[in-house]
């Protein structure tokens, strides 16, 4: 079969084997696959991404010597059943997966795998136990990306939300953008956002953001202040030795750009006893002024992936139209459109979302 | 008067200006205050601390080519009283107070000041509304000890225990034995505490301290998870899918250390989903690797003092013999005796807690 393969530093086309579906498992065909944007990082950080695995024993790290498919948010087909299946749905069925296999020695990842061939490749291999069905009519290229909104939804999750915290969503990329989407779905408003590029403030305002900030003309913190005031009632309820502070509601920060440099420029703009959720995914080392999260006794909490639960009911949110997820798609490509693909999502203007089509 | 003065980047001893106290202000003689950690830092780093307060509009920073007096853990004998004061407790009172004064302009620090006078001189102003009465009986120089022990008290506050934690303190100075009796207080066993010093060790297990670990002998975490193992009820209880993780209770970790990599070192050897609180106060620039916080979805809390309620239960704590407060004094010195005192605190088997008694 063709794949769009990872191979010394490159995205190639090329021919693999075709995948023989073990016990449990389930042969697929890929018919939607999103480029996220950790497979941007992932090409680029390689090598930093095995480093960390060291840290997690139980995960197989990539052999960059050998190939690697990536391709972690798809909407497939059943074709075929291994052993010990129960075969609940029928082969043409169209499935969604959480991008991991249950295998004997534990779960492994889908994407990050030298042996477990990702979405963007014709064919792949599923866990039988994993499949949803994608609800009747939704387009698959919408279901597909029931794996990015789940990790907003996951973010907004862990945020425990109280109810009069005021977000602040820092970078509206396809990360940002599901948080926005999720907090949306809680209805904790005003929503402030801030990114650079026009077009993906605009999506921002699509998806639920009430105000959306140009960082070259204001900076977003002020903005944020500005619709955080507290009302006169919580004012008048804060113990006496806190009424010479900013009289400002709790602040809930989303970093979802996730650069070197990008928490400490967190830390100086958040408001005192700011509770701020990593979602981006910085590879590199960072460099920080802990007296600042010390000074100002922040809150950070780092986010990555999703629960099931999470990931089946983002399923169900695209599906049942309360995320407009179509909103996100900027451009559909075949195997051979990965590699320009890659290069394409570099210029925000033109890109949120691409997705692959391996059969095309 | 005589003070143990910052000048220069030195501790000195000279006269200064008798105190006056203003309206709302009580003269105070200092009984006895304690040494602090964050004095040793601000000797080392006051540069940084003025350059961190321009983060704090409302706060005056230190103008360093002025004197400083330092000294923000103190009991204090009432003397005198300025203009509208009620005048409730009797001169030779003995009190105890938040470093901070109430002026006109908002609330402004004792001890880390160009114009407020901090505990290393012999008489300073307190403002009549934060006293506290030392309850009868309870040594001065142990009332001394209410501001560290408040920074536990603090910590473990901010830590919001759900019960089911195994908590590992790293670094038993004065700051982490204040966590411990504060881990103690709330019965949150077994506590585990590391601290390369044999003497500091021996405090942490005076102190509260369950299982204390030498990390020169035995990596802190691995300890950490033999005495964090879950039930049976608690690994039967699992969603499938974290039947391969290790089946360890929650992790809350608190680091009171505040040196640059401290933290790094934190998020290598910490558990999945660990809670980690940052008390100890790193004033320098640090690095470390996001991706370990992001796969390990750790959450870190900065903290900072106390607040007035936490102040005051802390030195009800110390007076009911809740905690054993003595055993951290492990020296008392008069002004001529700062300068030394500083000096000697960089020994941590010679000392834990050095009480300033200005009088003597």
């Amino acid at each position: 079969m063709r794949a769009a393969i990872f191979r010394n530093g490159q995205i190639v086309v090329d021919t693999l084997p075709e995948p023989k579906p073990a016990a449990g498992q389930v042969l697929v065909k890929t018919l939607a696959c999103g480029i996220c944007g950790s497979d941007l990082h992932a090409r680029q950080h390689a090598r930093r991404m095995v480093e960390m695995s060291r840290h997690f024993p139980g995960r197989k790290p990539m052999d960059l010597a050998r190939d690697v498919v990536f391709g972690h948010e798809f909407c497939c087909e059943i074709l075929d059943y291994g052993a010990a299946t129960t075969r609940r749905l029928k082969p043409g069925t169209r499935v969604c997966s959480i991008p991991g296999l249950l295998l004997p020695e534990g779960p492994q990842g889908i994407g990050y795998s030298n042996d477990n061939v990702g979405g963007y490749a014709e064919r792949m291999l599923l866990s039988e136990a994993l499949l949803l069905e994608v609800p009747n009519g939704l387009a698959s290229e919408h279901a597909a990306l029931t794996e990015p909104l789940a990790v907003g939804v996951h973010a907004v999750e862990k945020a425990t939300i109280r109810g009069n915290e005021v977000p602040l969503v820092i970078g509206c990329g396809p990360v940002g953008l599901a948080v926005i989407a999720a907090l949306n779905l809680k209805g904790l408003h005003p929503i402030v956002a801030a990114d650079y590029s026009p077009a993906r403030r605009a999506m921002a305002a699509k998806l639920g953001a009430d105000i959306v900030v140009d960082p070259a003309q204001s900076q977003p913190y002020a903005t944020w202040a500005e619709h955080a005031g507290m009302s006169e009632a919580e004012k008048a309820a804060r113990p006496p030795l806190q009424a010479f502070l900013p009289a400002l509601k709790p602040a809930l920060i989303f970093e979802c750009v996730g650069v070197p440099g990008i928490l400490q420029q967190v830390f100086e703009g958040a408001a005192r006893d700011a509770r701020i959720v990593v979602v981006g995914v910085c590879m590199e080392t960072d460099r920080s002024e802990p007296m600042l999260g010390i000074m100002k006794e922040l809150n950070v909490q780092y986010v990555l992936g999703y629960t099931p639960d999470e990931f089946a009911r983002s399923l169900r949110l695209i599906a049942e139209g309360e995320v407009d997820a179509a909103a996100m798609v900027t451009a559909t490509v075949g195997i051979d459109g990965v590699a320009q693909a890659f290069a394409d999502l570099a210029n925000p203007e033109a890109h949120t979302k691409i997705i692959v089509e391996p059969w095309r």
